[in-house]
């Protein structure tokens, strides 16, 4: 009798026990379908391709941290309490570490063009000379903001998928002295290239004009010591390396630029940072503060802190190194001629219709990456490195770029990829 | 032997189920901590304050939704996808109703200020006479905007708990008639005052200018039809009535504004809504989506459709009542002279320290409420009504008050208010 009690005890427990770890994985999300397995002599999918886990790729938004989505859930605090004075306060300490600099950094309820928006306003003063450097889509959106707000914009064109020459830049200033503005990408997301920042602030700030920096898929992807390289204003956005969803943008400025910001009479009443500053010194935002994202973002900020800022860079230059060296193993090529270890442009085969097969990717295999825009609409898919990835995502998503590139009748063997991806992820470390 | 193994499998499922449903409660959230109950005679609280459930009542940001913790708490999706596309679709339909309009509404990353800035920019020509109703914190906020944004401003000052008399409006106009925007709160959330919108816009629309309302803390709270109204500007924010965390503004113009917007020179990008209104067009947003907060958008919008707007009214309409007719019997009046359904302002005895109060009813009583800003400062205290609240909320904020004016030596008999609290809500349905 005690044995057969204690049985059915053993036997109810298991299984209250299994309840509970199906309730929690569920409620984690943990359990998110299968993984693509391939047959080499097919190269047909064995596993249910509706039963694949979704994989979100692009260059912002990106994959939340479970510990992020579970902030956001949290039941609503106000914030104009001590709970969240103190959550504030640690999170503004610890964005300098972030921007790597002693400026404070203001959190903005705005999506990064919000950002861009207040860096510049912020200095611009009426009828500045500005030299804005254009290399893509968010270099010709600063130019025409810098525009819309009256500014004598001058725009230093980059063929898209270059670098900008630092010398075009001196040369520029030397003929032109009364330049008030400089501004570039650090890195242009709509073609993934780089630019070289340190270089450029370093002929900038030898003159008088301030060098503003749009980080917003830079910004704690790969290094911009903010102070280090005396940048006069930095954007970051929250999508983006700093692994939250869309909604806030982070700026900070330079003493420099503070000198011109405190009496600049552009007119601005949202993104004034002057009022943002002298509410951020008491203790508080100026405007509501955006609770959900200021929560999460104390975790990202304290993970980053935990982990080290530049082993986040390795990890994430790992990703981007790996996603260059799978490209000529599936037979495409970079298009970066200075690609970005934040974001990674493949450049697709002519035969290839880039959009259509773009979109069979994500409906049919369940990977999100983002494709080119204006001028590179249909010729490139571009594949994110920040957010919350594990090398089972990296590993999935090249081998269902391949399956849908054998899909699209290109020459590929997906065995082959399949082993190579194995082994490279394998055998590089962080 | 069979009823034994049916028993045993009876008395297993119970306990799973138990355990289900466990694990389900305490993943929503639902089991927050024990309720206050108060003794008649000594006035004390007999379970532990630490273990009183936390109420947030404060004029927004308010109580979430449980659903809408749980859609804030999904893995993240690129707002370039025809999911997202689907949803943003609908939440842009679902806004109109909202709004009760025909013209489109605009989601914007932004507090409401940021909303503020967009309705009032979009259509503010350079210089133009602008009447703006100034009766507490946000009045002053929006005239101050007009005039950094370089109208000339005339401020309507309306003495603060009271509401704006229509004829001066209308006299304004008369001898103004070049006067190009008339600007007020439908609530004036410093003061919990509301001003007559549909008086107001019966004279404006009369006239040339546009009737640009601030319904923050209005929209969603109480009837402010657009089209029929005539009300040119309308924005609403996301952490108020619309049971969302703060992030995102909501605006809409009537077509006499749009005859403004389209030309108008005053310089803008962030907040220029013709850019957004293309995008819209389109089936996209112009910048990034918010994508956490569209979604959960979109449940609420929903959640309103399905039960009625007019039943959204009552709901809050009805919890305005109680706390209104509770004040009497906690010893307090109603500052305002035209109270607000979104939100009521307790005033304060004068012997009472109303900033030390409020601070202890959060910090002993875990209710959380405003005080008074500016003017009012330690004055008054601010309930809010929006938001997802019950029944057994409204009865625990007015016991914590009752309980903590007692503490801070007021005369009150408690347990006299706990059976008129529950007697009003008993026999008040909505």
């Amino acid at each position: 009798m005690t044995k057969s009690v204690s049985r059915t005890f053993f036997a109810t427990k298991s299984k209250i026990i299994v309840v509970i770890l199906l309730v929690y994985f569920l409620s984690q999300g943990r359990i998110k379908g299968h993984a693509m397995t391939m047959n080499s002599s097919t190269n047909s999918i064995s596993t249910e391709q509706k039963n694949l886990h979704p994989i979100l790729l692009a260059p912002g938004p990106v994959q939340l941290h479970p510990e992020v989505q579970k902030i956001l859930a949290l039941p609503m605090i106000h914030h104009r309490t001590p709970e969240f004075d103190s959550i504030l306060k640690t999170v503004l300490t610890d964005l300098k570490h972030l921007f790597q600099t002693e400026q404070p950094v203001f959190i903005l309820s705005s999506t990064g063009s919000g950002g861009m928006e207040a860096v510049l306003i912020n200095v611009l003063k009426p009828k500045a000379k500005v030299l804005a450097i254009v290399s893509g889509k968010f270099g010709e959106r600063w130019a025409d903001m810098a525009q819309v707000f009256g500014a004598d914009v001058h725009r230093l064109n980059v063929p898209w998928g270059e670098s900008v020459k630092p010398e075009q830049v001196s040369e520029f200033l030397k003929a032109n002295p009364d330049t008030q503005i400089v501004m570039t990408q650090a890195c242009e997301t709509s073609t993934a290239t780089t630019h070289p920042i340190q270089e450029l602030s370093e002929i900038v700030s030898k003159t008088n004009a301030l060098f503003l920096v749009d980080a917003i898929t830079a910004l704690g992807a790969f290094p911009l010591p903010m102070d280090e390289w005396k940048i006069d204003g930095l954007v970051a956005g929250s999508q983006k390396a700093i692994m939250l969803p869309t909604g806030l943008s982070l700026v900070s400025f330079s003493q420099k630029a503070w000198n011109i910001i405190k009496d600049n009479p552009t007119p601005r009443y949202y993104f004034d940072l002057r009022k943002e500053k002298a509410s951020n010194d008491k203790g508080e935002t100026f405007f509501s503060s955006n609770v959900s994202l200021i929560r999460a973002l104390g975790f990202v900020l304290n993970d980053i802190k935990s982990q080290g800022l530049q082993h986040l860079f390795k990890t994430i230059h790992r990703r981007a190194e790996y996603t260059r060296q799978m490209a000529s193993h599936l037979g495409l090529s970079i298009y970066s001629q200075s690609p970005s270890d934040s974001v990674t442009a493949y450049k697709l085969p002519a035969s290839l219709d880039g959009a259509k097969f773009r979109e069979y990717l994500e409906s049919q295999y369940k990977v999100t990456v983002m494709g080119g825009q204006d001028q590179l609409k249909g010729l490139i898919i571009r594949i994110g490195h920040m957010g919350y990835l594990t090398d089972h995502d990296l590993h999935e998503t090249t081998l269902r770029i391949a399956q849908a590139l054998y899909d699209f009748k290109q020459n590929i063997n997906t065995e082959n990829v399949k082993v190579i991806s194995e082994q490279w992820l394998k055998t590089h470390d962080i």
